[in-house]
């Protein structure tokens, strides 16, 4: 194992009417006034914004709304965060939502502490070092916000979809409460476990130090994903099915898969953003598309990895049988796998790959992720 | 899964010369002195204590010792590091040695803050809400106390072996550098793969509740321990394997493998402290007696769990094979499995089971850990 360090300090309270405390958790850490970010007006349909609002009112405390966050979450918006915070002098940001609301959240946190334009933390100009103190209510488990440092944000003039990471913006508290989560649309179930899924691939195939414990546990989240989405997609009921997903989802981002790790990348969120933020699919959408098209290009690197997935994971024998095992479960769930699924056609990749280029400059790996071997990837999924 | 509330904020260091970097962390933690708690004179032999000597100097923390502290660790010898730790006002504990002095370290933590007697935490007649901050070198991979909030200790004056659980109580640094463990004996490297297999196994069986995700990721620390102690009985210093053993046992107690469970005990733990709190055998060899004896009985409970137990870990298709495969690896890899290793007699069960049954009222499982089913128990391991 490689020399790591670990430290995740957010506090998660899991479970069944979780959201009726949060009044109580503000209060303990001393907040006065939130920004209460969120998504679609949903929130206000169903219950939850009054559950939240009276749970504030209990423990006294004030808030000001920023409503209207979207998937792929944009700069824009982070902006009016930002001015909203700092008009109405917030001690918090309170997300509740997806990990679009969260993210946005943390890009919030840090901007409202800065008289800097806050897309410097993404250029990495400048670096988080303080950010106002972040609480969330998880309604769609899938990036692992809820428990790591780690925020994406598209900037909407000029296609970027970059991202930051600041032990400043782990959340203070996190509340998951699966059922919560059981309203998700079938298409969002599944794009959420080809995210998480992605999440778990990403270090297993890339990293050049892997211990075999690490690999494990990783499959072990896989695993649990897989069987829970397809009892999810019987019976979006199944709160047993619910609860193991959510927890899932949060286990395979909150920094222990990486640990004892060399060398990973995150080449398919590196090509997915680059997709999403011109194409505005949905991001596990992007990934499901991605994933098959990487692996049958990437393969050749780390085939005894690969075969390990393949047996582990699917019973099967060989890396390629593996990689099409995954590809087939993708289509069996619904999430798509190939670029025509959203009417994505061989002519328009130029601009796609262009972006991608961009993107494997700002990840790093700009000597392996070449114009034409992004080229050759994407053309995997046409 | 039941709800639940996760947070362990303890910092990890891991790896090849972290502890060289111990004055570091405790001065970022604003720490001036501290009490340097240790088991035997091994670290000035082995150059561990000059090694955290000279970090220390280079940072200007000063230093008072508390060395002698041992296996089954002594109230008496908390009650001493609590009047050094007052009489020269230290800030924070250091403990530089295995699980006892980490346990130490803690009771004198919490002791040293308080006028009381230390022993009320550990009868319940008190709480701890306060304790000195505390630091951690640990040099024997097993209890997993170096990543959660408890601490056993046993009163040489009563024969209680008894613990303390609270969130003051998480080290705020814990350095694991495998290669420290590479001179731990034969003996205690498979008593330490005992213990965190006793870990594992506590709650796996006894969860009234217990979801699949959890019951995969124990599964993966029991397999990751058992090929790494073989492993390292055939190299000690295979540092791989050391890492992993590390890993694991650090994993196997830090909260995570309990997260969603309902209705655990920790009835193998509850009768080994009533025998090595008599007997003073190493706390991991009365686990390996304890387990195959409490699962020979347990078993009608857990029908279920123990078959996927013999399955998953030994590939065997029923219950009771699978307890017949960990006793008869017990016994492969050199820990004890039968109290006549330790010329432990017929005779001599009655004061065990007495000091067994006063732990059952302390751990709340009197009820089903009546005197007749101890000694029911303890008869498997004659």
């Amino acid at each position: 194992m490689e020399n790591f360090t670990f430290w995740n300090p957010t506090r998660i309270e899991f479970g069944i009417d979780k959201e009726k405390e949060i009044g109580k958790h503000l209060e303990a850490n001393g907040i006065k006034k939130v920004l209460l970010a969120y998504g679609s007006e949903r929130i206000k349909k169903d219950g939850l914004f009054d559950t939240v609002a009276a749970s504030l009112k209990a423990h006294n405390i004030a808030f000001v709304e920023l409503g209207g966050i979207v998937s792929n979450p944009l700069l824009s918006k982070v902006y009016e965060g930002i001015s909203v915070a700092k008009a109405h002098n917030v001690d918090a940001i309170l997300a509740v939502g997806g990990g679009s609301v969260l993210d946005s959240s943390k890009a919030i946190a840090a901007g409202a502490l800065t008289e800097n334009d806050v897309w410097d933390f993404f250029l990495g100009k400048a670096t988080v070092e303080k950010a106002l103190p972040i609480f969330d209510i998880i309604t769609l488990a899938a990036t692992g916000s809820e428990m790591n440092h780690g925020a994406v944000i598209t900037n909407d003039a000029t296609h970027q979809k970059y991202f930051i990471q600041a032990p400043a913006l782990f959340p203070k508290v996190s509340i998951i409460n699966p059922q919560l989560q059981s309203s998700v649309s079938k298409e969002y179930l599944v794009y959420s476990a080809s995210d998480v899924i992605a999440h778990c691939i990403e270090g297993y195939f890339t990293a050049t130090t892997h211990p075999l414990f690490i690999s494990k546990q990783i499959e072990v989240i896989i695993t649990t994903v897989m069987e829970t989405t397809e009892k999810l997609l019987e019976n979006p009921n199944d709160d047993e099915a619910r609860g193991e997903f959510a927890w899932a989802a949060t286990c395979a981002l909150n920094g222990l898969t990486h640990v004892g790790v060399a060398g990973i990348g995150f080449p398919n969120h590196m090509i997915e953003h680059a997709i999403s933020a011109m194409c505005n699919i949905p991001h596990g959408a992007g990934l499901s598309i991605v994933m098959p098209a990487w692996m049958k290009w990437y393969r050749q690197y780390n085939e005894t990895q690969f075969t390990r997935f393949a047996t582990t994971i699917f019973g099967q024998k060989s890396a390629e049988e593996g990689i099409e095992a995954l590809e087939a479960w993708f289509r069996k769930i619904g999430t798509p796998t190939k670029f025509s699924e959203y009417g994505i056609e061989e002519k328009s990749l130029p601009v796609i790959i262009e972006n991608a280029v961009d993107n494997a400059h700002y990840f790093g790996m700009e000597k392996v992720y070449t114009k034409e071997v992004i080229a050759e990837i994407l053309k995997n999924a046409l």
